[in-house]
């Protein structure tokens, strides 16, 4: 269905060519400063059109908050919020080639099949833009999760083709064992990947190297896929619901549940099974480093911050595989819904690589995920700290705690 | 939570020292024929134990349906399952290694964290025997999906360490677009797959191979990961929910929530992301060869059966990544709950590599996200053929039709 | 939360005094034609100001579908709808009466200490206007209801004060042995309710001596409650899931979640408490009456058309209690917010009896139920009628039937 | 479904002559002393056969945690209880008249229409017997109410047939404005109620009244209905979720869940209706009579504790309506499945009044209704008091409060 999440519910409406698109965000906390300044950067930063690398369409995505808040905070009710659409007409069938034939690794035809219906704008809710209330629900979450917990989201894209900032070799069939990689998601900001734009992969070379990829399938009309890699920092010890709603799995839901993905994998991943047993597994040390008590903490982090589906306190990342835009300049030979075969070809400039627009929506998503994990963790530490304390038992508080995970 | 599905609903519960696990069903459709029998050979096919080169403990896991059945058909009430635990001892705080250290890359940190207790078990939910419960209700699916829509589903062992199935080459970056391997998922069968016992790899060079790298990690008392790939064959067209439940997404969550994975990939996955797009769309063809009227399908199947996030018709097939398990002989350096430097060493033997293992429990996990999205479209159709048909509607009946996609 | 429904779930937000109230309809089925013409009706008879019984303010309630139908069909995707908010500015808080004191049995002090949050409007989501999105949402159940099933759902006002359309007697404790009663339940429709208006009470009498009893209150700045009685009629036989959510109780949640309701009966309610065993049972006949096949029904309805949970084909009605509105123009001593005694009194004209506006709201909220509980078992029946049939198994279709319970 | 709540997850198995019969509790909090002994003793106060009053068969109903604790603390993990059927035996069907007649207000004919299925035990989950899931989860909720804020519930019989304990008089029409009603509602104590077992009408004059009543209609081999009035005191402020699960709304679904039922009334209730807003109301006032800061409490209490569908402190009570039971030795003249008109003879002793068992189960299903909203709330309080405090913004911590409700 259209709603993600337990406790922090995020339910989004709309399509590409009815009145607007948008969300009701159910169970935020109320209290919280909020107006549409602290969503409207993501939303931009969402929008297509922002250069010759990505498509030409400018949409403007204002957002519009239409309930649950007052004088600039959240009430705790529903927020409600809204974006137009400026082009409002559906299309009527009049024979063109897009109403015969459904487009190649589009959703036409499955959507035809599910629903039934014959709508405009084919598997519209399928499209790019549904992904608006996602992203205007995930900064609420982000706000929350910064003044909070100090909870930092950055998403990055690691791969375009085969061009990658941290190819596979044999010492490292993971980035997650290589210094150089860890070393960059605990540092890497918003603001840096920016600089990258429109690439926004956070290095000049390999930037360098995956814009020339784009450059090449634009030229040819074609189209590439890509990756990529998010950070997120800060994340308290104990998040993560077992044994279905572990961490990890959620995250993958969130993330293969945009357009495009083909794939998701969290720490040392696909790459991870070739590492030996001896060398993944993720020690303990003690951490004195930073202010505040000693904790324990893991000294390498191949887990992806992550064990047993629950957060270690660790810096948690993953990684989200993106295939080549399905819509592409080239003639391409299919069949029609009647079941002729013909050519089919798509008018005007497309986006020959959608990977570096997906980096808000990825870390969007990311914010919920976490942000509902928080509010259950939340449920059961209110419920323990009240009871008597055993001898079996220890009052962590993880979820209060400035830094994430609790001292010695 | 330890709840799966909205409309085939399986709870489970049980960790390693209690007296039984097992689950609930609730929601499975009335008039199936079912008896112990049907779910038995995936309880013994998930059994360790099975050779040298899995875990030799012996578990007898013999599954007892308490409810929900009256001679051997069910009646649409809740489906409870027990399997006793044999040794149900829970270990008292002796002060052995065991009790000071958390393992390095087990939940016993994390689980302590979470909930505040410590457990004789450890992270007792995080274990493989939770498992149990979710491969006798996957059982009961698969038995469904198969008398009412002969949906096959089969994984086998794709990778261990670097030794592959199907290496990705600079042709095939992603075994989707070569024909051996759509040649092998549309053809293979479980039955072939167990003569390839115990790594289950149904290649005889390559589970040689495979057989040989787990001598080598299990004779260095080290462990290391592979891959699971898993199709699903005769799946109606139509499943998945969008936005947020699309099928690869559901399917990615419930692989994800398996212990020890640490990624997946739908369809030609992160090799698709370096495969163009002009290569990458399937295109449409119409299918006359099966039986029946024509039908639309694809030429090729890079989309691994989902386009948009509902399913397609064509087989759906997937790659899940298994990490080298936790659990080694070597001795490892770590930190004690206290904060003090140790050396800890797990006793006995253990097993290298618990990949082939979880071919079941993949087999499970699928045939659950299939059920309970089946019902979801059960729901939607027997409402929409019920209203009078209109221009802009077809009257489709996918799930309805013996082999999947509806007739041209 | 502020989500009903699971299978057509319906997601409501807005207060008093923000940009817009509306709703999101996720999982209405496709193919449904549908505009806002559907909708406006319910939406009119829902507004205040109707007359100088209810409340004379006159609110516009113009609802806006946002998304979800293409050229006046339903597409299967969410439904957005948006009603404008006339008076949208939030008042400051200057020290008025309302802003010190918590007015009594509103849910100003309830809202206070569970959101911890000071609002303009007080306990904003409490008040009638959050009903608009689920009297928007229940029309589109409404209609399908109707198209697919022919179902009826009519309320009408059963009591104000101690004036009863049906008192209680010795020989009937309950309307429900009463023949006058099911007459009028079997035969009452919308049309004949609304030529009562405003009082709603379909009776020349009744009618009579309830508005007296409302302008008596009136005159005196005081207010009083009322009952609703709906029945919903040609329900197919099969609805409800046990065990926690048969039919009676969701209709129960569905009712007491509207404000200002204090109870709830099903059938022969509490008055059938009273009513001896022998009498109260439903005997089982045989319905010939109707064109079809002979049908099994029962004599008498005391059950309501609902036993063990589950619907038998037979009317389904209930009653529901209405409180005396909160506010009344006659002064009231109690306590500040600071903890002060003093004189709360309202200004301006006051409803003083909400009951006959609450006729649409109860008959949105049953559409509600009964939508959902349809869908529920559409996705049953058309899991179970894909399995082969056994001895012990019959192959009915209710849901699929057009009167209801299925031929002998 | 078989499901009950959101974050203290309750799902319930079997019927009448399956193996067992039990319960899965998901999100218990960890560290809770539980064993057996906690669980057994509503389990023995819900079992039939405890006196000439009500039904004779001696069923143990021994319950077994099968998981979810260690050495007698939660692990937070869920809890697995069974409790074992003595007489498992489905009878096969033998052309026995029950065979041939759908009971009359039973669940034969319903249960079969939904399912499809000729179950042994007819609607076999609507039995009392599947209430035992229910009452052992319940104990558990209890338990941890107890000692995190010491609420109290207590349920009692308030009426059998027309006997009353606090029968409506034009001057109370509802027992709210009663002052003997709410000083009984304050004080009563389970133990007193079980003094006067087997009635458990906690008032020699009115128990005696109901005995009576009772006898007369066993020994008519007829039966009667009757009520049950339940109060949980010291709920702290701020339970219930706007808007369609206020606390009002969750308590009547939970308790129209029970089977037998047939209404529900929260605080004035029916009675509510014909009391002016003027006295209807409740005024706030300082409460300084309990140790601890001064507290805005009510005056009166016809709201019974809700207002806006959240708790304000003051004790939550409500009456839930018992119908006659529907199994009575008399003959009954009704018609078979196969449209033949017979005689129903139901042979042995039956309860003439299932009223007094009700009493566990009611005060379970409170206990489970609390359990949710209060975890509810700790996610949200939890969430809100890490947030920086603005002007409009107040610190409240009803949940952890001692009391319930927050000091000036």
């Amino acid at each position: 269905m259209s709603t993600w999440g337990q406790y922090f519910r995020v339910t989004t409406y709309g399509e590409s060519h009815c009145r607007s698109v948008g969300c009701i965000v159910d169970g935020c906390p109320p209290g919280l400063e909020l107006t549409e300044a602290d969503i409207q950067p993501q939303m931009t930063r969402r929008r297509p059109g922002q250069s010759a690398l990505t498509t030409p369409r400018d949409e403007k995505d204002r957002v519009e908050i239409q309930s649950g808040t007052e004088f600039g905070i959240t009430l705790g009710t529903p927020i409600a919020m809204v974006v137009r659409n400026e082009d409002q007409r559906p299309k009527d069938y009049g024979g063109s080639t897009m109403d015969l034939y459904p487009r190649p690794s589009h959703a036409d035809f499955t959507y035809l099949e599910k629903y039934g219906v014959k709508a405009s704008s084919g598997g519209g809710r399928s499209s790019a833009r549904e992904t608006i209330g996602r992203v205007a629900a995930g900064a609420i979450a982000e706000k929350f999760l910064s003044l909070a917990h100090n909870i930092e989201i950055v998403a990055f894209v690691s791969s375009v083709g085969n061009e990658h900032l941290f190819p596979p070799t044999p010492e490292h069939p993971s980035p997650s064992t290589n210094p150089e990689f860890l070393k960059l998601i605990e540092t890497i900001d918003r603001k840096t990947v920016d600089t990258f734009s429109p690439i926004r992969c956070p290095e000049t070379e390999a930037a360098a190297r995956m814009t020339k990829v784009i450059e090449k399938f634009r030229d040819n009309h074609d189209s590439i896929g890509g990756t990529v890699t998010c950070v997120i920092r800060n994340v308290p010890v104990g998040l993560g619901e077992p044994c279905f709603d572990k961490l990890e799995a959620k995250l993958g839901h969130a993330m293969l549940s945009i357009p495009a993905t083909k794939g998701f994998e969290i720490g040392s991943g696909f790459g991870g099974c070739e590492v030996p047993g001896s060398i993944h597994n993720d020690p303990f040390v003690v951490n004195t480093s930073e202010t505040g008590s000693p904790r324990l903490t893991t000294k390498t982090n191949n887990s992806g911050g992550i064990q047993g589906g629950i957060s270690n306190g660790a810096s948690i990342y993953f990684r989200v595989a993106f295939k080549p835009a399905a819509t592409i300049g080239q003639a391409q030979t299919t069949t029609s819904y009647s079941g002729e075969e013909g050519v089919l070809e798509a008018k005007g400039r497309h986006d020959p690589c959608v990977t570096p627009r997906a980096v808000p929506i990825v870390e969007a998503m990311s914010s919920l995920v976490i942000m509902d994990a928080l509010m259950a963790q939340y449920a059961r530490e209110g419920a323990k700290n009240l009871l008597p304390q055993k001898a079996q038992t220890i009052r962590t508080s993880p979820t209060t705690a400035p830094n994430g995970a609790p001292s010695l």
